[in-house]
């Protein structure tokens, strides 16, 4: 979100409600992340308006784009763009990652998504949007074509002779030749073999369909979750797929999301968080609520808890993870629809933490030590305040614990930062030692 | 070209054959080209790898996220990417080009093509190219969609009311609703109205299509001359069907390509040229020419003119006004196929232009006196080297007979540089003045 991951942050005083066009909000974002020895910076999206312009901040500039700006404004972190596997051309798309990947010096990722909601589809061309099934499949297809045109060029096709004009050597580029179901590819791609290979693989659906395809291709998991105990067996469960399918499960990194509201007592950190929750608009939330609950409209009433008779998860097409945990945070925690609606401004199914450095540290190093996860994907509630909170106050408390670098050191590669190997090129034979 | 746009540049000891993906590179070249207070600068491109690697450096990076990272580099040139209307969907599209425009702070200019060739098609699911005339009706609705998008949000749309809640007016969001032959697009765009409104519409090819199309939509136009009287032929052709499709023909800038080899003497210049020459290797460019003029492998001998009999423009599917500037140029000057191709390695179409600094402003000034050009793309034969010439001694040159400004002056968008109007919003009622 531009002014911050609490929906009601564009309304504080402090808020600039023009962020999403202006690139000196986001490059001081990325500086602030930076001075924070951030690992990474992670921009959602989807191509669609999302909310009603009415109500809040709507649009936001193209990831790809915004990130190549921020690249040229920062020398470390890495570049994590979210893109769409089913309303994108892979031979587009792996064409703008190889081009971040070249111009920040091997520093992109790859957020996969399927994109949920007819919305979407009707911005493409199609009257609703594929089944959850059929865009995990095309999404599967799509990543397999991208890696074939990220290594059409071997890393050391460039000979550059130039006494005798050969620039390239031809054995060397392996156009893909691809006829599937959903795409056919014919050449190689027209950038050469980037910094990184390819832009770390990054997923954030936590379906039956997302954790297959996580433990089977990403680098690292964005995920929502709401209590230890449930991050603690999603983590087990993707790291176990992950080793059941002969990948090394130190090979994903987990990292659920956590909205940190912070003071410098907790009764200021509450003030806080009360000063936000007053500025939901109640009415506009609820619509959004029954949306993505698949109910009528008029169906939930704010102070009666969620009705019985909610269909399974099995019956969603949408978003299938975020839908169940929204219905089962209501139940563990026997929330109203008011209440819900709270908890949900806050953090949208992300886990909100409000309270003091320590306690932001204490939360986050817990959850850390007992198997829930490798990182965190942090998101705080009003932007760029938050930050920089986040940056001044709890930073300094993690890397006193050890738990997080002073300074970066010497430039690497996002994947070299995340401890990842450089994937090979998939048609480049290995040289075997001869005895 | 990365190089240079002579073929051979690249094979000369000062140019770096690894130029396509380094970022310094062409953020030097933007950088010489803004100390030249160019108004703009300008990326050809097309989704496929068009040169065998074997021959000469082949790839680029995309240009829409390349001109994102040279925004940032620069404050007052334009910023024109090439783009497909073939081989994208118009949502991606448009917003790709609204997120520069909003980076650059209304620099962005669109040079629309609708790509010939079958390679690229290939790479997007189909088995040949679409026939011309398809390509052409496709881009009229493409650009239809895309300024519906651009316009989807009114300029104003944004109230942000942080008291009442209320971010945007939503009697100002036009979602296109489109239902098209090509296209559907139902929603609006996911950025606000960009500094511009939307890009500079450019266009180059210069067939009774494309003349056409520019005729109605263009506000900019590279085109390849090779002679004055061609030009003047081509810019008083263009100015009048502009005008009499009830346009201002003050609104469409018709800008030829000039490839400059520069020397302090004539005769230095002309060494410069023989070195190029020398290093073009002539069985590679044999066979491109072969397939350019739609000729059998072997149909074509160096030392023997163009062979009789080759078809005519309205037969050829690919890029028609290259195809007979070709066939024109080998005929007007009685060239033999190794005279055609040195001619062509130098400005594969453009006229190049051999001389001192005052010479080419010669060149330059007649043109553009004698009702040829508004203005000129200039394209070096060899990069960076020939754009510094050109800068530190023909610019002063044009300064001084008053035909180039001496500095940028406030900073302007990339329409108030071309002293073109910011387009109105389709969708805003004009507010009438009351009696």
């Amino acid at each position: 979100m531009n002014t911050g991951h609490h929906e009601a942050s564009w309304r504080l005083p402090e808020s600039n409600p023009y962020a999403s066009v202006a690139i000196d909000h986001y490059r001081n974002l990325a500086r602030i992340a930076e001075r924070g020895t951030f690992d990474s910076l992670f921009l959602a999206d989807g191509p669609v308006l999302f909310n009603s312009v009415g109500q809040r901040p709507s649009g936001s500039l193209e990831p790809i784009t915004l990130l190549t700006a921020l690249a040229t404004a920062t020398e470390h972190i890495g570049l994590i763009a979210t893109a769409s596997t089913s309303y994108n051309a892979p031979y587009n798309l792996a064409r703008a990652f190889a081009s971040l990947d070249h111009i920040s010096g091997g520093r992109a990722g790859w957020n996969i998504v399927t994109t949920a909601g007819a919305e979407a589809a009707r911005n493409f061309g199609l009257d609703d949007e594929p089944s959850h099934a059929t865009r995990y499949e095309r999404a599967a297809e799509f990543l397999d074509v991208v890696l074939k045109l990220w290594d059409s060029w071997e890393d050391d096709l460039i000979v550059a002779d130039k006494i005798a004009g050969v620039w390239g050597d031809t054995a060397k580029l392996h156009p893909p030749k691809h006829r599937g179901t959903h795409f056919s590819v014919e050449g190689a791609l027209n950038v050469p073999r980037s910094p990184q290979g390819y832009p770390l693989l990054v997923q954030a659906g936590s379906s039956e369909d997302g954790r297959r395809f996580a433990a089977r291709h990403a680098e690292a998991v964005f995920t929502a979750q709401q209590t230890l105990r449930d991050a603690q067996e999603f983590y087990a469960d993707l790291k176990a797929r992950t080793r059941a399918g002969g990948r090394d499960p130190e090979g994903i990194k987990i990292l659920p999301g956590i909205v940190p509201v912070i003071g410098d007592t907790e009764a200021e950190a509450r003030r806080r968080e009360a000063e936000l929750e007053e500025h939901i608009v109640y009415e506009h939330s609820l619509h959004r609520l029954e949306r993505l609950l698949h109910v009528e409209p008029g169906a939930l009433d704010l102070d009666s808890r969620l009705p019985d008779g909610l269909p399974p998860e099995s019956a969603i097409e949408g978003a299938k993870s975020r839908y169940t945990l929204v219905v089962e945070l209501a139940r563990r925690d026997d929330l109203t629809v008011r209440q819900l609606i709270g908890r949900l401004g806050g953090g949208r199914g992300h886990r909100t933490f409000t309270g003091t450095p320590e306690q932001v540290a204490d939360a986050i190093e817990d959850w850390f030590r007992h198997g829930a996860a490798d990182g965190f994907n942090i998101m705080p509630a009003v932007l760029p305040s938050g930050l920089e909170l986040f940056v001044d106050h709890v930073v300094p408390v993690l890397r006193t614990r050890g738990l997080l670098r002073s300074e970066y050191g010497p430039r690497q590669t996002l994947r070299e930062r995340y401890g990842l190997p450089r994937p090979a090129n998939q048609y480049t034979v290995p040289v075997l030692a001869t005895h």
